[in-house]
């Protein structure tokens, strides 16, 4: 395959065996050969497409809502939880794990349209900035993941995210920040409802959380969404090792790809010891399973586009 | 656009009305133009695509699950709803309405993984025949409903199945039969695991019924799995009523159509009185919501493709 593809990795192994996949299955002629129908690529998005450090920034999202609804509403910062994610303390907001944010969604990604809450995360995203970086966050995507989303669109691949993250709040930038469109978004979801109010007909967005895509439930969402086994996989914790796991366990030429945050110079260095996002089990067993690892340090040329 | 189009259909303002809308939403110098992506058109597929009666061709093949079941475990014919099945008596299976067939669904359709349970209902289709027609199940498709699924495609829609059956049976099928990938069926849903087995990961269904896909939560189903209002809805009962409206109140150029059976002598003539798939309160309002209502004996020069 073209030397020039993939031009924001190095020349490692890594990006040589990308391509290799790529150039068996979409070659008539290579026993490996799988038919543009069946060549399904999912991605997780948090850590994978775009960073996700100080913490996911959906839970900035919640927090920056949070602290608007918070100073008409100051009874919303009833329990530690919430308190924390207020202070954007994200030590104090995962103390209960992810189960103890469900109160925080709640108050911030419930009681409005799809359509109102998809505008709102919008307005959200071209305005607000990074902590550290300044960038705004659909500017923290990964330049390298980017390029090979549209490799594999234009060698006749299905290419999907499959997210821990809220479906609504990714469907609203996924179209114009990696070119997937909605349908192509699976996600975690809250309970909706169908409502027609002065003849208007609008999807509601209600309170609680009803399934979370992560872990098991990554598989559970590509069947229920996509309702046949991906051929290739793409995360960067162990939140997807099932998925991992789900897609190359199957029989035929599969891939598994994992992210490793190899980078604290020009993004972010963990694994392990992470309140969220850690990857363990993956190192341990991605050589046996096959998994390749990118080292982000030593594959990637680049990281985020040009600012 | 062509007079040889829509072939099967006579031609009756039904049929013109189908194809002025296509070529509106298709034409980059009319006002009415849609660009692609949005596209997006939704079909029931009970009464819709294929036939319903004497009931749903689902409820066949659980019917006959049961039988097959009940001979070694008869005491699953404990309940009057179980054993009206399995005596293919339509009217007492549904005296609890559909939410009494829960029981059935899941003894029928759980404790098998999702690729056994979708061969084996490929193998029902393949085997079983229709108790007045004595045709396969498949062939009792709507020829001029294939038609408008082709035209539609060929113009650039993204097809899609919105249907009260279960999402793995449907899907079973939907790509053979009418030419719609797994990841276009959206349906009723029983809830999944995700299990590996010697090495083996699979989806396995678990009894229940998590989700129905009918009546209000077509529109819910719609945005859980397409993630934007689609600008053409089918149906035929008044559970497609909320799918219908939900599409053609919402702005712009939008197509609602229900097929009403009127031809008792070419497949089944019904409306109000039956026992699933009544068309009622469509037919009351149909004229002021500007939908468009098949009259399947005056529009439809053909039904069933030929045997």
């Amino acid at each position: 395959m073209s030397a020039d593809l993939l031009s924001s990795w190095h020349d490692t192994k890594t990006r040589a065996r990308i391509l290799d996949f790529i150039t068996r299955v979409t070659d008539p002629a290579h026993p490996d050969f799988v038919p543009e129908p069946a060549r399904v690529a999912v991605f997780d998005n948090d850590g994978t497409l775009w960073s996700e450090r100080p913490t996911y920034f959906q839970l900035l999202f919640a927090a920056d809502k949070l602290n608007q609804k918070a100073r008409i509403e100051p009874e919303l910062l009833e329990s530690d939880v919430m308190r924390a994610v207020a202070a954007y303390d994200w030590d104090g907001a995962f103390s209960g794990g992810v189960a103890g944010l469900v109160g925080v969604v709640s108050v911030t990604h419930s009681g409005v349209s799809v359509d109102a809450f998809q505008d709102d995360t919008r307005d959200w995203l071209q305005n607000a900035r990074h902590p550290d970086t300044g960038r705004r966050y659909t500017e923290m995507v990964f330049a390298p993941m980017l390029e090979l989303l549209d490799l594999m669109r234009a060698r006749g691949f299905q290419v999907w995210i499959v997210t821990g993250g809220g479906v609504h709040f990714v469907r609203a930038f996924a179209e114009e920040t990696y070119g997937i469109p909605p349908e192509r978004v699976v996600g975690s979801t809250g309970p909706i409802e169908y409502r027609v109010e002065d003849g208007v007909a609008h999807i509601f967005k209600l309170p609680g959380l009803e399934f979370m895509d992560d872990g098991p439930g990554k598989p559970v969402g590509i069947d229920r969404q996509i309702g046949q086994v991906p051929i290739f996989a793409a995360g960067n914790s162990d939140g997807d090792f099932a998925m991992l796991e789900y897609v190359t366990s199957a029989p035929g030429p599969r891939f598994g790809l994992l992210l490793h945050h190899t980078d604290a110079e020009r993004e972010f260095a963990y694994d392990r010891d992470v309140h969220l996002g850690a990857l363990d089990r993956g190192l341990i067993e991605a050589d046996d399973r096959g998994w390749c690892l990118i080292d982000m340090k030593r594959d990637w040329k680049s990281v985020w586009p040009e600012a």
